[in-house]
């Protein structure tokens, strides 16, 4: 199978690292080819980042559609633009927020989130609530590093990630932390040895869920809600999405 | 105070219709000015539709900080780009849709939805969740009628919504109905007199509540989640969004 | 429009005080009057002094009716007898607490409340729960001030109040504060200098929109659960309320 | 013990029956004595109904008091004015519908209600999601009779109850049916037979509730929420609760 | 009546101690007997020792059949086979978790559970949220004892138990206390007065409850989800489960 | 990887279809063993047949982590005893209700359950109300076939679970369904070409979540709540549980 992953940012130091972090994990049989959009922000660190952010995932689905791809991985932790991606293709399309969500929930009873600014915990509370797992999640904590330190600093950036997440072993009475941003997937094993707690990072484990979904011959459903957008004119420099053919 | 309608699609004819609608309803310090993207689709009915809306709506947003404008309405019964919006300026920023449900729950101990097409009831639903309305709403109807058929075919649409409206009454032990369009903002009255039951319409609804707004005082908080976006590069088409530097 | 604001409290000074507030707030063509119901606790600071206070309030709607009101606030932030009161007339009636919640959540993404007793958090509590907005609020703390002493020791309550919002400023996590007593509305503008954040107060809040939804042409719901109640005989001191002849 | 059964309406004939049931039902040990306000409406049908008696029901609390009650029910399926009720005394107040909710969850997993009037149902939903059962009540149901038609029309009238009661059975996918109203305390015995279904009656489950609660020795907590209310002036026709002296 | 009060776990002493305080609270009439299983764990305090004990809590439900018991308790905290028992029986049967919780919110409307070891924490935390409790308890605390410790080092249990149940009453803003443990059951009063707050222990909590559906004349509902199991070949040890013939 | 499927009923045939099942979909790698308990009962369609059988779950968990088993499933629609098997174990345990939630959420916003008999409609709904799934499930719908007619009456079986589905289809609103029964593990294609929208079938479903975990090196958290239980005396036919010893 082909898995493709969508960076939803434009830094591409970062689409190679989450693409090599998801071919170390990816089964043999899978291929993974990692893409970000050609336009959009470098880092998606608020609702307006994630808004934009959201055009280009949908450019990189239709991309996807061209390549064949069998299932796509949206590879922040917004999950920015799922439903729409979802919309756009019959293979699965799994967003890494969601993947560590229902991983976490899988080995342990409650668990924590660290994430990078402290400004995007509204968008993970957002998330636990709208996917049902507002209760299972004990706090969401940030280790107040903007989301590019994790390429620029990335000892000092591992370090203020690490402590954040020992003080949610020690505080939360919690059985795992996800980790709360895709620019975290090289770290897990490090952070996991230092921290002595089961860690889930969302880019390996939207790779396993893709992998699962394919493997159980199940895509997005085309029927209800998600069913392929109806055609129609789109103005201006979105010009390319008009009279989408798509089956 | 000037009061910007931005019509999240490009449809114009349905932006001066609900520019019309806004200014009727408007008080007499009011200069309303009704707007919609150059890019984006002509009607939105999807998931993907909103996503790509929400770009349009950054720069019309971004267009009325220039104009200085007072207070933003998003006329798209989604919301798309609300939270986003609201991070790009200090003036209050209102989505049709809360609007509606707000204000439904001041007259009204349940009511119903009475929207376009079934499949955008799930945004509807989503909504409802997230602001905190759902055990409010007791159903989400759907005429099955496409949004550009509210302005090819009023007549046979109008038809169609007022039956529904009607079912809702008879049927769902409700006290108000919530129009689920920003195009059915021009038809309110006439399923007002057809139905005898309050009809809450986000376009007007959400009119007042901006100015209600802007009489307080009050604008988007920029303490916390709502904050201005971090400036930072953008690429490509969305290289206009790079290093903004708002305050 | 003809607004009447209900302390829902017998001390006159403070509904002097409350109407102050609603006047200032008021637009043009808004004329305020306040009032309090003859009979009744001095001050509200618990679920007993509420239950006596709703008769009062409703009282006052039966009065405002004669008087030909167009709109009514309830100045207690309790919301003493609201759905009563919305039985009585057709013409909307706002909460000061409700109005305020609603409010918040339209500039914030998360809140916290700051009222006067410990022991009426958990009234707010309720009508969070109620309302739909117990996700929208980090906390509601307590400045430990009885309600009078906003009348009698303005300074000093000021002064803890104040205090109060920066702890929650700093501590929540939140974007905006809402201020839990109707005794606090002259205080506002003070808060909001001391604390730099918006300040969210009901009763200036309510005025809006009482405003707005009379700007609707939209009043209770008379379909329903909240239709007139039944006429019937009431005996001994509430026999005024005998054979109701609403409509 | 010295249980006081207090019907917050005033029809006296009504106050009779529910003190015969809750007689009939009472230990050997319990003394049961029932009262209903001298002041108030003859029945309860609607928020204003309730806010009205809440009064009344707060005056009998404080005749309880002096008559050395052990313990109290309200005997109204709305429960009005139960907080406040529990702040005047350290004796236990149990409401009808909180303790036909409580014991239905305890012999079914599922339950449904049937009121009287459909308007009165939006009262059960709220003392649903307030008390923390609406998940385990699959629906509200009314046989639309106005409440003294239990006092009047007697047959017909549980015809009706009857009728809805089965329907519930048939088609709700319960295991037991809670009666919503004060007035079908005499109704229990042939409801059941005529159902087949175990029937849940507010009234004598809270005389149970009730002695269970003195035998443990518990009462309500005077620490926090429910503590006294501070003693203050009242005005007017409420000047009787000015500085209420209790302890 | 004849109440039979169900140790799940094996440990002799702890179900005399409990039987004895059920005896001391129950009423002239009521007949209690203490049993426990044969086979099962000495104490429970993880779901597994919980999964174990569920089936010698059916063997001693099979055997009060036997004994023509009228109602049952199921005297652990974490309500073990709750379900399954009431599958077996027209009596009523109480787990002394939901006894407690039930009674604590008649009393308050706020309350802190003080359990034994942190781990079962989860177990109140799953069975407040089923129930419907989530919202009526502040916090789930643990003294970080093992329940037999409450048998072999009373004294030093004790103590520990009072000094949370104090933090709880200082921190929580609660009115009430539940006590998490069955093994507390002969500690009630020596907390409460060290404590000054009503402390709501479950094992007595649940005697009452019982007498009060058995007073009522209602049993475990037989139609729907707990009616008697469909009579099925059982293997192995559990042969005696075969062909269940119960009416 | 082994891959122990726990078939948590004594039906050895079901034992056998369900293992085939799974083994058919496993991964090259995947080495699937299926057990079941050698005492329980035959099917599970009650809270009573959950229970017994939770102790048969928990032996084969002894059982599998002497063959040094991988991953488990528990292949029971109900997932009994799933905590408790987490508990005794350092390998991730996954429950086939649960795995066919997550995976339907993740290709539909909304899906319904058609599963075997409608009293264990309540065990599917507690399971989504605990697990977070509750508002992604519109309906939990019956076929009304005991367990092993799924065995014996294939044909027949079929044609009924078929007939549910496509009600389900047609009415509620979704874009999959779920089948509740594990005896349904060798029917879901024949469904799906029957039915025309994705069939989310549990024991499929979890082989490839427990792909999944094992591929990310996760297993049940020891940490917190599922640390392996304190290690004590079991009595009677329980002894061999007795002072476990696991690391």
């Amino acid at each position: 199978m082909h898995l493709r992953v969508i960076n939803p940012n434009t830094t591409a130091s970062m689409t190679r690292k989450i693409g090599e972090a998801a071919s170390r994990i990816a089964a043999p049989g899978t291929q993974v080819s990692a893409t970000n959009p050609a336009s959009g922000p470098v880092s998606i660190e608020s609702h307006f980042d994630e808004a934009v952010s959201a055009v280009g995932v949908a450019d990189e689905i239709r991309a996807g559609e061209r390549d064949q791809v069998d299932a796509y991985i949206i590879a922040c932790f917004g999950d920015p633009g799922l439903l729409a991606a979802r919309e756009l293709t019959r293979a699965p399309v799994i967003g890494i927020a969601e993947a560590a969500f229902h991983m976490a929930t899988l080995i342990s009873t409650r668990f924590s989130i660290v994430t990078t600014l402290g400004r995007t915990g509204i968008i993970a509370e957002h998330l636990l609530q709208s996917y049902g797992f507002a209760h299972h999640c004990r706090r969401v904590r940030a280790a107040e590093i903007p989301v590019l330190d994790l390429e620029d600093n990335g000892a000092s950036a591992l370090d203020r990630v690490i402590a954040e997440c020992r003080r949610a072993r020690d505080e939360d009475g919690i059985g795992a932390i996800v980790l709360g941003c895709g620019g975290m997937a090289d770290l897990t094993g490090e952070i996991r040895d230092a921290v002595g707690l089961p860690i889930v990072e969302g880019v390996t484990a939207a790779v396993k869920l893709a992998e699962a979904l394919v493997g159980l011959g199940l895509g997005t459903s085309k029927h209800g809600d998600l069913a392929f957008p109806r055609p129609k004119p789109f103005s201006g420099e979105f010009e390319r999405f008009s009279h989408l053919n798509i089956d």
